[in-house]
């Protein structure tokens, strides 16, 4: 028997299926406990002893043995940047490329997902439909200017898969059928051979039941 | 005369500063480049030119010297990490505390600024007071779990003063009229102590004209 040093907690969602993403292109081991929100497994007890703000994904890290406590560590992007720290060349590409990987990644959290997100937290206030269109609206420009990302390296962040990709794979995702896609062939090609990644399928399914 | 290998292109708002704060901080010498956004400098041929996007903040990095092309780099949190690549022990503090500084840095980004930016985008929206005040009531619940960042280390990431509490500076002190205070008496402590801090008071006033 193999010990698994990573556990990840999550829900089948934007934030924990890029944590999932990151593990597969890192090709770090991990064990999957599905957190089921419908069910409010969340805010049980248990989950909150390990995330008293009662969010997925958590990652439990033991990679450092069992001489050292294990790292319970919150928030999504974190995960990917504490995972970039231990798999750099994979998730952020070579040196060269680096800055630009950091400035993709932060392009799509800040400008695409961020606004998204905003979004959804109106969606039970009615009278915040303009404002929810608004939002969604900015997310899906923001998404239309990737399209020179695209068009200017092999990947969106550089030279390689990386944390902008996988950044930028769930989120395109959410708005697959709204985007105006004939306006996007870099986009395009790029969002095709991303879904068709093995860490892609593989990450995006690591919560299906 | 010493040639300054940064230069910040920015505004007096919370992205801009963020980054003048994360210069001071790292001790890197850098020359502001004030843009004016009333007079719509930031959409000027000149400054497109540098940023196709017209956006600040945007650094020039010529620190690789003559034989290389500057690295012009947009996205305020890039710039952050950019740094940090280059004075990590300073901006993230200690290996050990490394993964716990990523944490904090993306707690403020996503869970507090994020909804905070998302409410200014709708300030022309009269129809979306409601929304505003959903998101701006969120990014202030949120600063309020910082109590506990603030009271488990001596600063919000870890064992010093780093990204994280550069995220924090800026937006507690958006909310700062506002915030329950005398119910956060470690983040009270805490923010003192920032705004007090040489880098943060410097770095406050890099685009006061
Ligand atoms: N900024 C956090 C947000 C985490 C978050 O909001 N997760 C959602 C699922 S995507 C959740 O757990 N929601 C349950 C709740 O807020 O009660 C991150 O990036 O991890
Ligand atoms: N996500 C970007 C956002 C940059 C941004 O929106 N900057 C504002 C000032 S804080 C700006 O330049 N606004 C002018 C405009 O959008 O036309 C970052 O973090 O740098």
């Amino acid at each position: 028997m193999t010990h698994v040093p990573y556990d990840l907690y999550g829900a089948r969602t934007g934030n924990s299926i890029r944590v999932a993403i990151a593990f597969e292109e890192a090709g770090l081991p991990y064990t999957v406990r599905l957190v089921d929100l419908r069910q409010g497994e969340h805010q049980s007890a248990e989950f909150m002893a390990l995330n008293p703000s009662g969010k997925v994904p958590v990652i439990v890290d033991r990679s450092r043995g069992p001489e050292h406590a294990p790292l319970v560590l919150t928030q999504s992007n974190a995960i990917l940047y504490h995972l970039a720290d231990l798999a750099p060349e994979i998730l952020l590409g070579s040196r060269e490329w680096r800055a630009r990987a950091h400035e993709r990644f932060f392009f799509f959290l800040t400008d695409v997902i961020l606004p998204s997100h905003a979004a959804f937290w109106l969606r039970t206030e009615a009278t915040a439909n303009v404002a929810r269109k608004i939002l969604n609206d900015r997310a899906m420009h923001a998404i239309g200017l990737a399209e020179r990302f695209a068009s200017e390296s092999a990947f969106l962040g550089g030279d390689r898969f990386g944390l902008a990709d996988i950044a930028a794979v769930t989120i395109v995702n959410t708005y697959e059928r709204e985007l105006p896609w004939n306006t996007l062939p870099a986009l395009r090609r790029w969002y095709e051979a991303a879904m068709a990644r093995p860490s892609v399928v593989r990450g995006m399914r690591a919560f299906d039941v």
